[in-house]
């Protein structure tokens, strides 16, 4: 678990991912570099990189495309100039025909080069805007990320991706969720506003206790409302669904960090 | 009560002003003429009126000011040319020394040569806006008005002003709560954002069926939140508070109408 007392709060992104790459950091990201813009990650092959990419464009809220690599170049200089996204990321999942295989902390001996990488802007940007707008993330407080939760809602398919909108969710006291609301409404590149607040059965979530993943701060205080946000997630999610034959995503919550500010991608 | 086949949808609000003044309308006027702005109601003696106005100042989100008259004047001809407060609106609340007096259909007997009359925005002007951006209103769909309830959250009190905010509340589904506090927030002049969400025990609301005035739709359904948002009527409770030896307000949801397009003095 990241703690705020050994996260990389004061480190710069290009510093944390060296630490990544020689397997020395290997909490959670969300407190890291907090200025910075970090994404999700996801690797296709070339043959399925535009239709992914079609699906991003068909569900932005969800998958809010930040950059996307050339065939068999795992860098993305527009995001970062050293960022290689084989060892900068610190754990990987890799799927094959629609299975989880593996959880790596690396990719570079699986590394192909039909392999396009995919990065989409994920809610930890926006948290930084929300704790510099006031709002209480008492799941940072406590050393914790946000939890995240597979609903019933669905998403536009495109192509052979489908399945259903993966949600990530912050317990707020009703005052931080309206202003929460209208923070990051004006953030569509970091999922904009909430698509759901305070009745998840409502999205087809019975048990907060059964989050997607296992992690994430799951409790409420009884002044306290669930506020949920599309998550970028999804994009797991909808490769299950496409049965690709092989792809890579970050696992959990080991972000992409990236060298742009998040004022440099803020709305 | 006002019902959606005989409420003025299809006059104008110099029409319904006639109406109004002849005795012929007697229902709320939150249907009535509803792309016009309306506006909650409030008379003080000049002495008291500089006090009152800065009250509006210091709670603006409760108490948007629209229009003030000159002193004995019951006009204020910014809002309509034909407009007469001692006359036009449809039931009047009168206050003696801080106690209610009396409820009239006119003041035009008790008017004075020292009252200064003020015109503060209203939530029906919001509800035209959210239901244009496709918020379901299901008060509106019931021919019934939004209810208003008293909580034990604090104005900031301006000379003898003060008391606690009085707020009205909505029943909306999760996305239109969602929908509704960001169309409402770009609405500073009717009342802006939601200042409460979900949990009415944590504003000292205990009790839904137990409203302000007792009118409103006070249920709610397994799908929706309860919303609040200030309301004008705290101008009531603080009048009450100031204990003022003699004022005048609209009572319950008979509003002034504006011949003031909403488009004309939305943000």
């Amino acid at each position: 678990m990241t703690r705020p007392d050994g996260n990389g709060t004061h480190l710069t992104p290009s510093g944390i991912r060296r630490l990544i790459r020689e397997d020395r950091f290997g909490g959670f990201t969300n407190l890291a570099a907090s200025d910075y813009v970090q994404g999700n990650l996801m690797i296709v092959p070339a043959d399925a990189a535009d239709e992914f990419e079609g699906f991003c464009a068909s569900n932005p809220q969800a998958l809010p495309l930040l950059g996307r690599s050339e065939p068999g170049d795992a860098r993305i200089p527009a995001l970062a100039d050293d960022l290689d996204l084989r060892t900068d990321v610190g754990a990987y999942t890799v799927f094959r025909n629609g299975d989880v295989a593996a959880v790596v902390p690396d990719i570079a001996d699986i590394w192909r080069d039909d392999l396009v990488a995919f990065v989409i802007g994920c809610s930890f940007s926006f948290e930084t805007l929300l704790r510099r707008g006031g709002v209480r993330l008492r799941h940072l407080d406590e050393g914790n990320v946000s939890a995240m939760y597979v609903t019933t809602l669905p998403t536009v398919p495109s192509g052979r991706f489908g399945g259903p909108l993966v949600v990530s969710m912050r317990a707020l006291t009703p005052a931080d969720a309206i202003r929460a609301t209208l923070l990051s409404a004006a953030q569509p590149r970091f999922h904009g506003a909430p698509v759901h607040i305070g009745i998840p059965e409502l999205i087809g979530i019975d048990d907060l206790q059964n989050s997607y993943g296992g992690h994430g701060l799951k409790t409420l205080r009884a002044d306290e409302l669930p506020v949920f946000w599309a998550c970028g997630a999804t994009a797991q999610l909808a490769a299950l669904h496409a049965r690709l034959p092989f792809c890579i995503t970050h696992h959990k919550a080991h972000m992409v960090l990236t060298d742009r500010l998040i004022e440099e991608i803020a709305a």
